[in-house]
């Protein structure tokens, strides 16, 4: 059994650090339902999870952590090493080493992606977890961070996904200038969210739905122009300066989320999730 | 000039409790975009701002922050001061002691209301000011938060509004049976977003869809059964448990966000951003 100042301990608190997690390409997830969402992803076929260290009253409350999974150490530790081990101040009780998941740009292209959720600078942990949640629950098939963008395996990050970044391919690193030619060399729409944009996204809504009748009614309609069926990466920008000139302009269209109230603004998270529901809405059949 | 010891500092900081709070009904906006929101509030009728403490950078920066509001003190004062009244470790220049802006249940019935938040003790303030934002940005007309819900005029609170506190009627305190009542009896719908659900509000969507296009070729079709287009209160649960039974049952649909990917649940913020924005393009026309 280790001690709270054990080697083996140490070496796992280092996580919490970006220069470990680079040297090791691992990183930490921490609480029950992360370390679930590694395991599962793990037993799925990605070597996922490297070592599990649990408490004993944790596997006795969650034994679905204990059980076997190949490749897995798992460790049996107290509360005190446990503590000493997390970034959280309430860890629950368990933390998963896990290789990191990211995979290449190639990869998710290969795959003829149909929805892309793109952070561009984007630097606030929780704004990150929040657009990578709302891109799970829309049933996109990958979030890309732009150079520049926080980093996913930051413990904060990873806590704010709640288990999401183990869902979905996640790209890092990417500079945005390649990327826009790749999205649009693969045939991709690029749809800058923005506060000042001139295409309303109820307006894309609208002629999607109106669409979605029409077929029922009679054969397939042909769809011309910008249309939300149509495979689309979202770009969503910095929380404090939107989206640089750059951004903006690369994208095929400048959508503003509509504002019905007196708010200002909306946030990132709140945004991105207008924007993947509305095109996951209109991609779904 | 006030120093940080003096007791009127003293007594601002005490808003950041609760207590000193209820005691004055008044407490504390922090930073320039609250205070100015506050401000436009306040110049627009609503007697919301009784002091302004602004440092003489904050104010060089934000002239507007400074210019006369009919009854509104303006103090000028040391930055040590200003971290001394304040709850926030940056409070960027202002804080601004204010009256409380609740409103009465029966002021917001009596306005026929199209569109409503009810938070069903949602505890956490971060939630709290995510739906409220998202409420102020889908125009509804008010927000209410039941008993045992966060306190919406605690600073975390405050801050996670970002000035949405200023833009919409909101009511607090109220006990969830009563409210249901008064909410049925103005023939506004109740919907409670709950995973679970056994209604889709995707199904909603389309069925509003499907009669605004009807609407646009031949005359306004009567609607019957479930309609967004109705006046509706949308009831959002606790985070940790989701809405009570007795919430649950009191509404007239329970409606499931549908969840494309492999997310095993939104968060509330998240659920309350895509049903808010969901009734809002149903009401608009």
């Amino acid at each position: 059994m280790s001690h709270p100042g054990a080697d083996r301990v140490r070496e796992v608190a280092r996580l919490a650090g970006r220069s470990a997690r680079s040297r090791r390409r691992a990183f930490l997830a921490e609480g029950p339902q992360a370390v679930r969402e590694a395991l599962r992803r793990h037993r799925a076929g990605n070597r996922t999870v490297e070592q599990v260290f649990a408490t004993d009253d944790a596997l006795a409350r969650h034994p679905e952590l204990g059980e076997p999974a190949d490749g897995v150490v798992l460790r049996r530790v107290t509360s005190e090493v446990l503590a000493a081990m997390s970034d959280t101040v309430t860890p629950q009780g368990v933390v998963a080493v896990c290789r990191m998941v990211d995979v290449g740009l190639d990869e998710v292209l290969a795959g003829d992606p149909r929805l892309i959720a793109v952070l561009c600078q984007v630097r606030d942990p929780g704004n990150a977890g929040t657009v990578l949640r709302a891109a799970d629950a829309a049933g996109a098939d990958a979030v890309i961070l732009t150079r520049g963008s926080v980093d996913l395996y930051n413990p904060k990050t990873v806590r704010s996904t709640v288990g999401s970044l183990f869902h979905l391919p996640v790209v890092l690193g990417v500079p945005f200038a390649g990327l826009a030619d790749r999205l649009r060399a693969s045939a991709v729409t690029l749809l800058a969210a923005d506060g000042y944009g001139s295409t309303d996204l109820d307006a894309l809504q609208d002629a999607a739905a109106a669409r979605r009748l029409i077929r029922r009614e009679t054969a397939a309609a042909p769809t011309e122009g910008l249309a939300l069926e149509a495979p689309t990466a979202w770009l969503f920008g910095n929380e404090a300066h939107g989206l640089a000139e750059d951004e903006r302009s690369a994208a095929h269209a400048r959508v503003r989320v509509p504002v019905y109230g007196a708010a200002e603004s909306l946030n990132v998270g709140t945004a991105a999730t207008v924007c993947l529901y509305a095109s996951a809405r209109a991609q779904r059949r």
